[in-house]
C-alpha cells in the first residue's frame, strides 16, 4: 500500500493546490461506501445432494460431451499438453481435470482503483457494485429512448463516480454508438481513467483492444504496478451452450498474461442456450465456468478470475428473455453454492429487468434479482444499476434509483447488531407501557445511523407530495440525475498522466481508419 | 371434511342446474393456487446468541417493566389467576410463566372456506396470501385517489377472488366509509360470505362485531361446525408499547371462546412504538407477542393463534412511516426465528410500501418485503396485494401488480428439481457445443411448465409495445383490472343460506341508528 500512495496519480495529484481546492470543494458532494462485506448468512437452495448430482453431471459433461474452442490453436496446444483429449475444436475435459486445474485460482483478489480508497476486494464475503454494461440504447425522461453516444457515456460515468452505493466504474456502460467500432473502447478507458477514480473494466471485443486496456493502464498505474497488481476486471462471456470463440479468449489471454482480473460467464437465456430446467441449467453453467477458468489458469496459473453466472429465463410465447423471474433467482442462488464450493469468486445479478419503461415492472424484477444477488452471496454484480428492457437500454434514470436502492443491500448485510446499547432495555423501561419513543434518550442517541434513507424515494406527506407536483420515481430521479452532473467536478489527475492518455488515445486513433458494424 | 362436504353452501348449491351451469361458465376464469408450501431453508438473521439475548429481555421487559391491559377485570382476574402480578392496570408477568402459557396454542390449524377447496393450513412451512387491510381511501387511475366505498370493497373482494395467487379474501380490504361506522362490518361480511368463496377475516372494531361474525359464520358454515373449526382469522392489534385495549381484547375473547383464529400483531412504527434498534424492537415484538397469546390462551387454551409483527421504520426528517426497508427486513427475518422457536405461526410481510403512486418506488419496496416475507417463513401473510402510500390507501391496479408478483413467490418456494427429467443431461447431450434448446425434445416436453410467467407485466418486442402504445405497468393493470371485474361470476351459494344472512344483516341495522367517526 505505501508504494500505491507514493505512486498513484491521485494522491501525487493531491499535492497540488488547485487540485487541493477541488478537493475541498467535492468533499461534501461525493461519498463512496466501502465495498459491501456480509455480516449475514448465505441463502442456499441447493441440497448437499443436489449439489452433488449437480457436480457430477458438469464433469460428465466435460468428459463425455466437451466443449469447442473454434479457431484457437493456442488453447487446443494448451488443453493437450494438460492431459484433454482434442477433435477437432472440441475439447473433451477428463472427470477432475478441470477442478484440478482452477486450484490455483487466488479465492480473493483486490482490484486497485486510482484512488486507493477506492480499491475493492472481490471474493469471500465481498459485494461489489458495478453499473450496467453494454446496452446500445440509452433512455432519460427528456430525451425518450435513442441510440447511445459518448456524452450518454461520460454521463453514466460521473453518475457513477456520484453514486454512493456503487463501488466500480464498470466498462462499457453503454455502447457510444456515435465513435467507430474499433476506436470507442479508447475513448471509453479514457473516461473511465480520467472523469471517476473508481476502479473499472477492460475492454474485451478484439484481443488488441484488451492490450490497449493494458497499455493505457499502464500509462495510469505504472507498468511494474500493473504486472503486480490488478488493475481491472473485464467480462469475458462464454459462446453458451460450451463455446469459447476466439475474440473473448483472445481477449482474455492478454488480461491473463497481464495478470488481470476475468470474470468468465456463461451468458444464458434458459430454454434457448441451456436446457429449460434449473438443474439442467446449472449443470451447464458449471461444465463452462470449469471448463473457461481451467483455461485461464492454463494461460496463467494465479490469474485472478471470478466464476460468472448471467442468467435470464425466456418467455416462450415471445421469445423474449425474462428477468427477475423465480427460475433466474434459484440459479443464481444455486450458482453460488456451486462457486463457493470451488472456492471461487462469484458473479452475478443487478438491476435486470425486462420493462421498457422505469416502472413498477422494472422495479419488481430489479428487486427480486438485487435480493437475490445480496443473499445468494454474488462477489461482483455487474448491471448493479441502470439496467432496462433486457439489456438494450441503459435508463439514466433508474441508473440513480437502482443506485439508491443498493443502499438497502449495505445495510442488510450489516446484520443485526447485539450491542447492549442496540438491545436498548433502558430505552423500553424508560418509555414504558403506553409511551413514546420519539423523545427518549435512546432514541436521541442512535436516530441518525439506525435506518438508511433513501435519497431519491418520496417520504413525505401526501398533502406536500401533490402540492410538489404529485411526482412519481422516475420524475424524482430525472431532478436527481440534473442535480447530480450539476453538481459533477472531476476528481483530480496528474496533467502528465492526463497529457500521455491524450496521446495514446490519439496515436492509436490516427493508426487505422475508423470501422462501423 | 366429509361433514364439511355435506354441510358448506357451495357443495349443496353445486347440485342445482343453475348453479351447475353457472360454475361451468366460471370454470375456465377463476383458478385458484393452493397455498404456498415451503420446500426451500428460511433466511436466518440472528445467531443463536443474539436469540437468546432478546429472549431473554422480553422476560425482563415482561417481568420488570409489565404490560398494560387496561379498561379489563376479565383480564386482569385471569391474570391474576395465572400467577402474574397486578398492580392497577399493569400485569407484570414472571419470567417464563407466558411462555409456558402458550405452549397449548397449535403450532398448525387449517382455516375452513366455504369451498373447503379454498381451505388454507397456517403454520409450518405453509403461507397463506391475504389482500391489502384496513385503508379509508382507494386510487385507480380512472378515479385518483378518493375514500373508499362499499363499491370498493365488493371490486377488491371480486379481484381477490378472480386472483390466482390469492389463497385467502383477507378482511377490511378497504374502509368502505359510505356505510355507518357500526354497521359497515355486517357489508363487509356479507361480501367476503357471498362474493367469493375463499377463507376470511371477522371484524374486531368492537367486541359486539366480533360476535356478530361469529353469527353470521353460523348461518354460513352451521353453528356445530363452527364450534368444531376456524372459519375466521382475525387481526388483534397491540397498541404498542405494550397496551391491550379493551376493544381489540374484547374482540380476541369473543373469537378465542368461538375457537376462531387471531393474529396477535405489535403495530411499531420504529423509532416512535418500539426503539429504535433491530435488537430493541424485536424484544418489544416478542414480549407483547408472548403476553397478548398468553391472554389468549388464558381464554381458551388451544385457541388457533399467529404470533404477528407488523413492523415499519420511522423517516427522521418527515417523520412518516416507511416500508421495504433494511431495518424492516431484518425485524421480519428475526421475528420468523422467534416464532419458530416458540412453534407458533407467524404473520408478517405483505406489499407495503409508502409510495403515494403503484410505481417503481412502490414495487421496490413491495418486492424487498415481499421477498423477505417468503424467506423469512411467514405463514400468514395479510397485505400481500394492494398496499399503497403507507396503507392509507388501497390500489386496484397494484392490487393486481402485486397478486401477479405473488406468482413469482410461489415458484420460488418449490426450490429445486433434480429429478433425472430436471438434471436434463439428456438433452445437453442431444444439443451439444453451439447448438439450440429451443427445438430440442427436453425442452418440448417440459417448457410449458418449467417458468413462470407474468399475466400482467409486457414481455413484448419494443415495436409491438412501442405500436400497443407505450403502456408502463399500472396501465397494463388497469386493464387487467377491468377484464376481471368483466369477466367475474359470482360464486353459487345456497339461496336459503343467502336469504338468511340478508335477513341478519338487515334486522342488525334495524336495531340502532347509524354512527359516524
Amino acid at each position: 500500500m505505501a508504494d500505491l500512495e507514493t505512486l498513484t496519480p491521485t494522491r501525487r495529484a493531491r499535492g497540488g493546490g488547485g487540485a487541493a481546492r477541488r478537493a475541498a470543494r467535492t468533499a461534501v458532494v461525493i461519498e463512496t461506501e466501502k465495498y459491501i462485506e456480509r455480516n449475514i448468512p448465505n441463502f442456499e437452495v441447493l441440497t448437499e445432494e443436489a449439489l452433488q448430482i449437480i457436480e457430477h453431471n458438469a464433469e460428465t459433461v466435460l468428459e463425455e460431451i466437451g466443449v469447442n474452442f473454434p479457431d484457437n490453436p493456442r488453447a487446443l496446444d494448451l488443453w493437450r499438453a494438460a492431459g484433454a483429449d482434442i477433435d477437432g475444436d472440441r475439447v473433451r475435459i477428463p472427470r477432475g481435470l478441470a477442478r484440478e486445474l482452477i486450484k490455483t485460482a487466488p479465492s480473493k483478489f483486490t482490484q486497485h482503483a486510482r484512488n486507493p480508497e477506492k480499491n475493492v476486494e472481490i471474493g469471500g464475503n465481498s459485494m461489489v457494485l458495478a453499473p450496467v454494461y453494454g446496452p446500445p440504447f440509452v433512455r432519460d425522461l427528456d430525451g425518450g429512448r435513442r441510440y447511445a453516444t459518448m456524452d450518454d457515456f461520460n454521463k453514466i460515468v460521473k453518475l457513477t463516480y456520484m453514486s454512493k452505493y456503487l463501488h466500480h466504474s464498470g466498462g462499457t456502460v453503454c455502447e457510444p454508438t456515435d465513435v467507430a467500432v474499433n476506436k470507442r473502447h479508447l475513448d471509453m478507458l479514457y473516461a473511465h481513467m480520467t472523469l471517476t477514480d473508481k476502479p473499472f473494466m477492460g475492454s474485451v471485443t478484439a484481443p488488441e483492444r484488451a492490450q490497449d486496456s493494458v497499455n493505457m493502464c499502464n500509462i495510469l498505474f505504472g507498468e511494474d504496478f500493473v504486472q503486480e497488481n490488478t488493475v481491472m476486471t473485464s467480462l469475458i462471456n462464454i459462446n453458451s451452450p460450451m463455446v469459447f470463440d476466439d475474440i473473448m479468449m483472445g481477449a482474455m489471454e492478454v488480461y491473463a498474461k497481464n495478470n488481470q482480473a476475468c470474470i468468465i460467464s456463461p451468458f444464458i437465456v434458459g430454454g434457448a442456450m441451456a436446457p429449460v430446467s434449473v438443474a439442467g441449467t446449472l449443470t451447464q453453467v458449471l461444465a463452462e465456468a470449469l471448463a473457461g477458468i481451467a483455461y485461464n489458469q492454463l494461460v496463467r496459473p494465479g490469474a485472478p478470475v471470478i466464476m460468472g453466472a448471467f442468467v435470464a429465463s425466456i418467455d416462450m410465447n415471445s421469445g423474449a428473455p425474462t428477468f427477475g423471474t423465480p427460475e433466474a433467482s434459484k440459479i443464481l442462488y444455486g450458482a453460488g453454492q456451486l462457486a463457493r464450493r470451488l472456492n471461487l469468486p462469484f458473479r452475478s445479478g443487478g438491476s435486470l429487468c425486462g420493462s421498457k419503461l422505469p416502472d413498477a415492472q422494472a422495479a419488481y424484477e430489479t428487486a427480486n434479482t438485487l435480493n437475490a444477488a445480496l443473499l445468494g452471496g454474488v462477489n461482483f454484480c455487474l448491471h448493479a444499476a441502470g439496467w432496462l428492457e433486457g439489456g438494450l437500454v441503459s435508463s439514466l434514470e433508474k441508473l440513480v434509483m437502482d443506485a439508491d436502492q443498493l443502499g438497502v443491500l449495505h445495510s442488510m448485510a450489516k446484520g443485526v447488531d447485539v450491542s447492549e446499547n442496540a438491545q436498548a432495555l433502558d430505552a423500553i423501561r424508560e418509555v414504558g407501557p403506553g409511551g413514546h419513543y420519539l423523545g427518549c434518550a435512546h432514541t436521541q442517541a442512535n436516530f441518525k445511523n439506525s435506518f438508511w434513507r433513501s435519497d431519491v424515494l418520496d417520504y413525505k406527506p401526501f398533502e406536500t407530495w401533490a402540492d410538489d407536483g404529485s411526482k412519481d420515481t422516475v420524475e424524482l430521479a430525472n431532478a436527481k440525475v440534473k442535480k447530480m452532473l450539476s453538481d459533477y467536478v472531476q476528481p483530480p489527475i496528474d496533467p502528465e498522466i492526463d497529457e500521455k492518455l491524450r496521446a495514446y488515445v490519439q496515436a492509436r486513433k490516427d493508426s487505422e481508419p475508423d470501422a462501423f458494424g
